[in-house]
């Protein structure tokens, strides 16, 4: 039944940062809008899962520790439902303004997290994106850690969620997952170590939007 | 990608009631518990969406009239969402223990709402089955009613909510949905008149039931 779907649409202003936690995807965020508000360009940040009232109470559902846990295919289905409603109120609007958008994870987290660290169907997961995601970004920031330095400055911000009370093999297999969508679209993605100092990684990132602003649309 | 999908599997024991707002699904759901009581056996009655406190959460989110209304991708993921939970945190456990259950909508619900009527993929709606639903219920009772005596009930019942609030068409297409989803499948089918007395609508109800119960596993 499925076919042939139709490609992805990449939007040129649209970024991505993926990364386990603690990589310093919040930390970065904050330099990329301090660069691009400086140069002149308006820009929305936000997040996933999130980034609209409705997607935000998902996200509830999917952090929270004190509810009834969500299967596997229910987590999938509750990320894509909350990625479908930002898609459409909060990203293509703000593209559609002229914004940049920077997203604080993106589709390519459910590939690590529900594919490669949940072991759910990748062939699914491309589905869901073809059928209600549709876009991608034109550039997506992997800052990647190893697990246990993410671990640490994660867990010195405080309280865990959810997921991040997962074991450690479950953030080695996210890091495995991005590192192998990373390769298999260097085109679009940007690795970037990590481990380096806050500053460093910064730099690093400012530079990968520099360029991307200086590529014709 | 998609291949040859496994078959749903049929529970035995499962039954779903189908029809519009107001059709008699929920007085129904008395009568049918009350006969199976009657008979000795153990029954778990339950509803769509919901049915899970997780999927209970879910249903709140696509019903209340004071959240941001969802796309209808996410009404979508949201329902099956709710679903894959239910099947696997109420339905399964209760046919495991040897238990009857009945739930007020199943599947046949989004193929009708959200397909029919709000003219979603059917094709789409079926991966989302075979994905994550993966069983249907022995027997779907679909109480047909005609669409203004329907909604001049349920809104006999008072405060009405997102889905119930959407215009005549759209439930004439809830309708037509039914009624072509039981003609395509009359094994699993029984069209309920539901414009007759609720004693007569009750009666044919229980009949089929009876028969149900009489055929082998
Ligand atoms: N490169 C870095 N080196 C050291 N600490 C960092 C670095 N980047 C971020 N941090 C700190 O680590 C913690 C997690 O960073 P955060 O940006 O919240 O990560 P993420 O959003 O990827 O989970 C924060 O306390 C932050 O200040
Ligand atoms: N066959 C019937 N004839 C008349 N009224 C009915 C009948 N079945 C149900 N009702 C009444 O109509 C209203 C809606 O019935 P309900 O069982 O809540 O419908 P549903 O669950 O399908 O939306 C209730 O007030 C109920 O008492
Ligand atoms: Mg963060
Ligand atoms: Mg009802």
């Amino acid at each position: 039944m499925s076919g042939a779907l139709p490609p992805l649409r990449t939007c040129h202003r649209f970024i991505s940062l993926e990364g386990g936690e603690g990589a310093g995807k919040s930390t970065v965020l904050a330099a990329l809008r301090h660069a691009l508000e400086a140069a002149g360009q308006a820009v929305t940040c936000t997040r996933e899962p999130g980034g609209t009232p409705l997607a935000e109470q998902i996200r509830g559902l999917l952090l929270d520790t004190h509810h009834e846990p969500p299967a596997a295919e229910t987590e999938l289905l509750l990320m894509f439902a909350a990625r479908a409603q930002h898609v459409r109120e909060t990203i293509l609007p703000a593209l559609a303004r002229g914004e940049w958008v920077i997203s604080d994870r993106f589709t390519d987290a459910s590939y690590a997290y529900q594919g490669a660290a949940r072991g759910g169907d990748v062939a699914f997961i491309a589905q869901l994106e073809q059928r209600v995601v549709g876009i991608q970004p034109a550039m997506t920031l992997l800052l990647d850690v190893p697990v246990a330095i993410g671990l640490q400055r994660a867990r010195g911000r405080g309280a865990t969620d959810r997921i991040e009370a997962e074991r450690e093999d479950f953030f080695e297999r996210v890091r495995e997952g991005y590192l192998a969508r990373a390769a298999a679209d260097p085109a679009r993605f940007r690795v970037v170590d990590a481990s380096q100092s806050a500053e460093a990684v910064a730099e690093a990132v400012v530079a990968h939007l520099r360029a991307l602003m200086e590529r014709p649309a």
